[in-house]
C-alpha cells in the first residue's frame, strides 16, 4: 500500500537492533484517516471471506481493529495480556513469548466473544517473529472458530514470522513489507495489496 | 444516550463490589457501530471546541478514541501504562493509583505527540474514582496544551470522580450516568447527551 510505505519513509525512525519506530502515526499517535484507508484495502482483499469478527491483541492493534471492523460492519475484539496465568475457565488462553521483554506472558479472550461459527480476521500493526500472531491463532482455534484472514500493517519480511504464517496456509495480507533496515535505510518488497 | 443505556441494561452484568461488567460490547468485545453513534453525539456536543487531538489511555479507551478522532478528522493518541518509572526525557509522564490493582503506575505520552497549541478531547470508557482521568489531564497540562473537553461512556456518579472533574471546571459529557448498582439493579440519572 503506497500511502503506508510513504508514511513509513516520512515519519518512521530506524533504531539500532532493526527496530522501526512508527509511534507518530501507527501505534501511539494514531492516524485514523490512514487506518481507514488501510481498512478499505483489507475490506476489498477479504471481501469473499464472510468475516464475522475482527480480532487483535492489546494495545497497538486495537485502533486498527476498530476501523477495520467498522468497514466490515462486524464487532471487534481484543485479547488481553496477563503477566500471570491466574485465569478462569470462562476464557480461552494461550502463551506468548516476548523477545523484547524476554519473558512469557498469557493472552486471553472471553469465551462469550468467540463462537464456533465465527470467521475471524486477525489484524495487527507488526508481524516480525510471529509470536503474538501465533498466540492469537491459538485463541481462535481454541474456540473452534476459523481464521478467515490475517491483515498486517508492517511485515518485517527478514524475520521468521511471515514465512511461518504463510507456510501454514493462512491468507495473509501485509500492507508494507520491509526486507531490510540495514544502516538505517528502509527497503520494501512489493506488498500484498 | 438512550442506545448506550439500553445496551448496558441488555448486556451489562453487575458483580459484587459495584462492578459493572460490559466486556461484551465496550471494553473487550467492541461494538463499533455503537462507538460510531457515541462519537456522533460527542461530535455535536464539542462542535465548537476546535478539537485538534483525541486522547485516551490504554487499553479500553483506544477503540473509542479512534472512532471519535475519525469523526473530528483529527489524530488520536493514547497514553501508555508502565509498572516502572524508568522513563526517558522525551515523554510527558504522570502517576496514577489503581484501586483495582492496589498500586501506583506511571502513564506517559511522547512529547512529539502533544503540542502547546493542541486542544485535546479526552475520552474513556469509564469514570469512577477519576484517577486515570486526572493522570491524563496532568499529561495534557504538562505539554501546556488545553483540555477542550472530556467524553465518558459510563460515569459512576456515586463515586467521587465525576464531581471532582466538574468542580475543576472541565466540560464533561457522560453518555450514561449510573447513580446506583445496589442489589444488581442499574439505576441511571439523566445523561449529559
Amino acid at each position: 500500500m503506497k500511502d503506508l510505505e510513504e508514511r513509513i519513509i516520512a515519519d518512521g525512525h530506524v533504531l539500532p537492533g532493526n527496530i522501526l519506530l512508527v509511534d507518530g502515526f501507527l501505534n501511539q499517535g494514531l492516524d485514523v484517516e490512514l487506518f481507514d484507508a488501510m481498512a478499505g484495502v483489507w475490506y476489498r482483499y477479504f471481501a469473499d471471506e464472510q468475516i464475522t469478527k475482527v480480532m487483535t491483541i492489546e494495545a497497538s492493534g486495537i485502533a486498527i481493529a476498530a476501523m477495520v471492523a467498522k468497514k466490515f460492519s462486524v464487532p471487534a475484539l481484543f485479547a488481553k495480556k496477563y503477566d500471570t496465568v491466574n485465569l478462569t475457565s470462562d476464557r480461552h488462553q494461550s502463551s506468548v513469548y516476548s523477545y523484547t521483554k524476554e519473558k512469557e506472558y498469557t493472552i486471553a479472550v472471553s469465551k462469550r466473544l468467540l463462537k464456533e461459527d465465527d470467521r475471524v480476521l486477525i489484524v495487527d500493526d507488526f508481524l516480525a517473529n510471529g509470536c503474538a500472531l501465533k498466540g492469537l491463532i491459538d485463541l481462535v482455534e481454541s474456540a473452534n472458530a476459523s481464521v478467515a484472514g490475517i491483515g498486517i500493517a508492517i511485515e518485517k519480511s527478514f524475520q521468521e514470522g511471515p514465512e511461518l504464517i504463510r507456510s501454514r496456509g493462512f491468507k495473509l495480507c501485509s500492507l508494507a513489507k520491509i526486507v531490510s533496515l540495514e544502516e538505517g535505510e528502509i527497503i520494501f518488497a512489493e506488498a500484498d495489496a
